[in-house]
């Protein structure tokens, strides 16, 4: 009997999906990356997702988990390989208020935990543009970020246990919901970001935390990287680390987006440096926005800073926000596009861009840049748009970016991963030790290398 | 040559001790474990600590790393091996106020640190009573834990980078500084905490805090643990997450401090659980006390504490906190204790002791017991008192409090590690996979066994 006989009597045959049903998953929400699996399959338990690994694992057939397929990198990309849906492992197993933790399987959609935690007055603060689609088991494959960051850490920080099948169906058992537990290695950690590649996590406890109850929203211009560097000490020291969100847009972007959407011009003429600053208390009765704005005057007569706007009603904050989160769609306008996701020690923006700006000119006088960060965790989100479509040139501009981030103590992924389009990145970049102690990890834990292989690992 | 004259070679004489003077290394400080060790090396520099692992690696000897030898569970002990103390890399390699953090060789106090990090307004958080000698290196490979875990984390939560000399000598240069990297596999968490048995850490990125300008202080008595963990949240959200520790003493604890320190008794008829309440900001002129008056004065008037005294002073306040830090004084009173270190969750501390108090009367009638616990992060340091000194019953007590921890999704060791002392719980508790994944990975990257042998892994 073959391979996909045998799993459709383990799961049923309507959860194996073979030809055109399969087909319809063999694509990258993107667009960058089409594919033929050899099927998926839809386990609904962790002992189906086991016993789908012990046969994958006997007959050496590749296995690529999928959760949202919401990535960014092509960590999906499953030529010829049997996809792994968790989308059926979708229960909440347990939801505990008071110790604040949640029991999540990893098909659990990110906007579902989060309606559950406000049910409950507390709130599942990872959060970003997919996260309608975004699942448990994808996010902390990815150890995803988005706009919370600052404040409450990535998808790591958030999760306190595990449950993952590995290669060959083991299961462990790892779903504790513990705050300190010194027995052994950090296995949790290191199954979280590695995209798939180490074992499938099927459930996952994840921290709740207090939802607060009020917010304050500011748009302030400034002229340099290291002003804003100082701004966000002093409004951290200020508020007492109440700082959710520190997004920096320069004039060009601002430019760019009162051009492309004009309802969203800057109330102000844009300075060389803009910040989104919110703050947020879960005290009640208290009010963020008097502080922020007593800050914020500070500031201003101290000549730290030179344009202050705190929105002063729920629809000013919208608009505000709006401003933020149309990145995506005045970013990519053409395909064309070098789009770039670097991390840089917090000081050191500055010079990245002081370094990337005249290397752009230089690899292209045409050229135009687009940037903008979560300046509060050195996140750029850089891109540029080639004077004209030469996927040398492209591939030399990214190179570039890449090399004056690592040159500065920076790293090439910030938050979005390897999967399989910074693999060349990686091979690069990445210091070679740590690279031999991936791939030793890897072998250990996955001998036979059928787990989502090709990804990650140069 | 033999291997102490090759190194003596490479690191001058005078960092090779031997005889009498190793044996002076060869002891735990609280008298535990003794051992007579091979030699003790003092390089100086990372490229003399890979020197150093290069010839162990090539000889096959077995490597013990030291830092500051305040460990609890045997951790180095070392007989016939090389113990390899790091207490020459003393170095402050980078201060960087601005972007908040410190580059700090393994063999820096964290005393020193924490000096360092005042004298620019701000604070490394990690604490506990040995930070007079406890060392960078030892205390990330412990992943030490202390009384400010609660807001700041584990050490493991200050670390953005490190710098490691693999069994081979190879080194791995992962000092970076970023708050967000997602490239590769996360080796930093897995190293730390792995006590010494996956690499030899020789630096380490770590994380400074703004200092708190003010703190308030509290003594509360209350009935139950479940009315307790609901004041934890009720003033985690009322002060936006400003507790910095929340510890819990028992009548119990109260009674035993009374007697053997009447000038610390508690001020009021101790109640089932009483707690020490801290909360400090770094708002300029906010008062802390007053916030926290206003929520423990509405929990009273609601019924849910009985009793509450607000330190008035600095004075007041260092009385309370000698009312807590008493505990290791009272508790080591005689050398026949059985004291463990567990954690839980944190609605299930109440749970654990209805279950091991009964539990500890049937095994020894005549036993006393000590509890003093880190409520917030639901670590419990639990203390039995045998009626008679048997090496026999004391292993039944530890393991009954192991088996009823694990039994309610609980650790067996919280923060204190694993050594050599706490070996056999992880043969009997840690789930068999994890064991399995941890083996794999100890032979990955340390195929030949020399590093720290014979800890962690049972």
């Amino acid at each position: 009997m073959d391979l996909l006989d045998r799993l459709s009597d383990l799961l049923g045959p309507a959860q194996v999906l073979r030809g055109a049903e399969a087909l319809a998953y063999g694509r990258e929400w993107t667009g960058h990356y089409v594919w033929e699996p050899l099927a998926v399959v839809r386990p609904g338990t962790t002992e189906e997702v086991a016993a789908v690994l012990r046969l994958a694992h006997q007959t050496g057939t590749p296995v690529v988990p999928l959760g949202g397929n919401t990535g960014l990198n092509g960590g999906t990309f499953a030529p010829g390989a049997l996809m792994l849906s968790l989308s059926r492992m979708n229960r909440i197993r347990d939801l505990n208020p008071a110790a604040r933790t949640v029991v999540a399987e990893a098909g659990v959609v990110l906007e579902t935990l989060q309606d559950l935690a406000a049910a409950q007055g507390l709130a599942f603060p990872l959060s970003f543009g997919a996260k309608g689609s975004a699942m448990v088991g994808g996010f902390l494959s990815t150890n995803a970020g988005g706009s919370n960051v600052l404040r409450y850490g990535s998808a790591r920080a958030l999760c306190l246990g595990l449950e993952v099948v590995l290669a060959d169906g083991r299961i462990w058992h790892g779903l504790t919901g513990l705050h300190k537990d010194n027995t052994g290695y950090d296995l949790r950690d290191l199954i979280i970001g590695a995209e798939g590649t180490l074992g499938v996590i099927t459930a996952a406890v994840l921290k709740l935390v207090p939802a607060p109850g009020a917010y304050a929203t500011a748009l302030v211009g400034l002229d340099s990287l290291s002003e804003a560097l100082a701004l966000l000490n002093t409004v951290q020291s200020g508020t007492g680390g109440a700082v959710e969100a520190f997004e920096f847009m320069p004039d060009r972007y601002m430019a760019r987006l009162s051009r492309l959407k004009p309802a969203l011009a800057c109330p102000y003429a844009p300075r060389p440096v803009n910040l989104l600053i919110e703050t947020a208390t879960t005290v009640p009765g208290a009010d963020p926005g008097a502080a922020l704005e007593a800050l914020l005057g500070a500031a201003m007569e101290a000549g730290q800073i030179a344009e202050a706007v705190i929105a002063q009603s729920a629809s000013q904050r919208r608009k505000l926000w709006e401003m933020r989160e149309s990145a995506a769609e005045i970013t990519f306008t053409t395909p064309d596009i070098v789009d770039c996701d670097i991390a840089l020690p917090l000081d050191r923006l500055e010079n990245f861009l002081a370094r990337m700006t005249p290397a752009l000119a230089e690899l292209d006088p045409g050229a135009e840049e687009l940037v903008i960060a979560h300046l509060g965790d050195g996140n750029i989100h850089y891109t540029a748009y080639p004077s004209r479509p030469d996927p040398v040139l492209a591939q030399a501009i990214r190179a570039r970016v890449s090399t004056e981030a690592v040159a500065l103590g920076g790293s090439f992924s910030a938050e979005h991963g390897v999967g399989i389009s910074k693999r060349a990145t990686m091979a690069a970049h990445k210091d070679p030790v740590a690279l031999q102690m991936m791939a030793a990890i890897k072998a250990a834990l996955d001998p036979k290398g059928i787990l989502n292989p090709g990804k990650v690992l140069p």
